[in-house]
């Protein structure tokens, strides 16, 4: 089996699963619009696929259960809380951060407003919470407390990193080690529950478990790292927005960090104010004088080894097991 | 021990709790402005102990569990648990209602901002979940699991519930059975929840369980009846607000549904647009010559009757037993 055939498989179930945990909460005449913001959200109102995200986080629930040597069926009421985390969190994110577009289309608050998309939110929080519940009948209630823990544990986790993301706007100067807080509490705790309860359910021993973990972890550290390096130097054909973007959006993403702490053009010029597109390719080219370019290249390669040497540790077995190497690989921007 | 002793006790244990769950997750000095939002929330940072509001969900869980026969020390987690649900959709319903005050003080929104505000609740809404996971060590890993599919439950009808209020501001006609539906959600549910845990953390049998979780429902339904009846009927002295102010803050209350169903006088002058303050005095009368205030009242009493008679069903022992029914007859102004 490939990996499409074996990852098709396992998102047509994961949807069908989400679609379930939704629509059977949400199905009387009064919730009708409800469930229609649920809806637009998650996608499923569109022909285009692209629509709906590429479901990365429940594939990797779904992949490490099977690669671990679990019924990776067992698993989809984990997989299905983590991409409706993901999707909450989203909707809160636009809200945040003034977003009138996700994926190409409006977001819940431009099109409902302000306090419904909250309320959308939360409501999408609570589904999630209840989808993992499922777990008591797929496997038993100790996996299912279990898995309540720890995906608790990640949504303080995101909301810490949130936070501390909506701080630094109004912050002038941000150390590297708060910004690696930050997408460690965004990014990378989500992640790696993924991997943690694919493993749960799986049956795997604590060691093993903390192992696909940490393969998890480093996963999403990196693959931020990564987009905060094509954010700057990215090709526009690879990354789908335009290069330079970042910059000209005022990100404080790590390459800019790095670089206001050079003290020097580069900080000079940020200190004046919002930078044009135009000035975009300039200043990326004095960021990379800088060090930037390589500080950040250094640390996504660095974060890349150390996940793929989690995984390796982790043995994955099977087509599930390559399946994972390559989605891996995939996201780290390793395969051919 | 009189009603003031016992819940004087269980209040400082539960404020105990509570500072604890927050704080022993929320300790590091990155965090430190996130604390004081929730702090200022939760009317930590106040002499004034009315910052705080009157911890009443709180206080029926460990009651009920008492009276129940359980030890209520054991409920502590599922009674922190609850208040924090509470609170973290006040701090969500402020943004939604756009209200720059609550208890007397500025909100979470209006000192830090809409997007801290969001983020700050959602923070809250995990640490509940948290909180609540702590009964697998004062109970056991059944009672927690249970108790956190029953309040997952319930923070769907929270969210159904304010979805249905945000919903009726755009909406010109609300059916009473609509507004039922909404009330059910947005008060009700989470006071039966917390009797519910109460009697589940007493190990008390399910139908048991469910008379003390159907008092919470009636005294929740009842406590917003009358609440509604007040909003225009009340005496100012009694409500702390001004009488009449939910005429001219335009709330699709109780009786106002019932005084547009009727399509009089009333009906004419609600179609004609705000209504000022000093309107308001002559328009309840008017309300009232149609029926909405004995059609109000009655259905108080009915509700009230019904929540009485279901506490009495469960025959709730001892002093907490009483205390509970006092607790009742305090919220539903019948306590002399």
């Amino acid at each position: 089996m490939s990996f499409d055939t074996l990852t098709h498989e396992m998102l047509l179930q994961i949807e069908d699963e989400l679609r379930q945990t939704v629509s059977s909460r949400l199905y009387r005449k009064e919730l009708e619009e409800l469930l229609k913001m649920v809806s637009h959200h998650m996608g499923w109102n569109e022909e285009n696929p692209a629509a709906r995200g590429k479901r990365i986080r429940p594939l990797l629930v779904t992949l490490t259960c099977a690669a671990a040597g679990g019924n990776w069926l067992k698993s989809l009421p984990a997989a299905a809380a983590v991409e409706l985390i993901h999707n909450f969190s989203l909707i809160h994110d636009d809200i945040e951060d003034n977003s009138p577009l996700r994926r190409g289309r409006p977001t819940v608050w431009t099109q409902w407003g302000v306090p419904q998309a909250i309320n959308t939110g939360d409501a999408i929080f609570t589904l999630a919470h209840l989808s993992l519940l499922g777990l008591e009948d797929t496997c038993d209630a100790g996996t299912a407390l279990q898995a309540a823990a720890i995906l608790q544990d990640t949504c303080l986790s995101l909301t810490q990193g949130q936070f501390l993301d909506i701080s630094y706007e109004k912050q002038h100067a941000v150390s590297l080690e708060s910004y690696y807080m930050m997408i460690s509490g965004k990014t990378a705790s989500l992640i790696s529950t993924c991997t943690e309860l694919g493993a749960l359910v799986a049956n795997c021993s604590f060691d093993l478990r903390q192992c696909y973990r940490e393969f998890g972890y480093f996963l999403g550290m990196a693959f931020q790292v990564q987009d905060d390096y094509m954010g700057i130097w990215g090709k526009e054909e690879l990354t789908g927005k335009s290069a330079e973007s970042d910059l000209a959006a005022g990100k404080k993403s790590l390459p800019v960090l790095y670089g206001l702490q050079q003290k020097g053009a580069f900080y000079q010029r940020w200190l004046q104010g919002p930078i044009h597109p135009e000035e975009a390719p300039a200043l990326a080219k004095q960021l990379s004088d800088e060090g930037a370019e390589s500080y950040t290249k250094q640390t996504a390669d660095l974060l890349t080894r150390q996940a793929l040497q989690a995984l390796e540790e982790a043995q994955p077995a099977g087509k599930a097991g390559e399946a994972l190497q390559t989605l891996a690989l995939r996201l780290l921007n390793r395969a051919h």
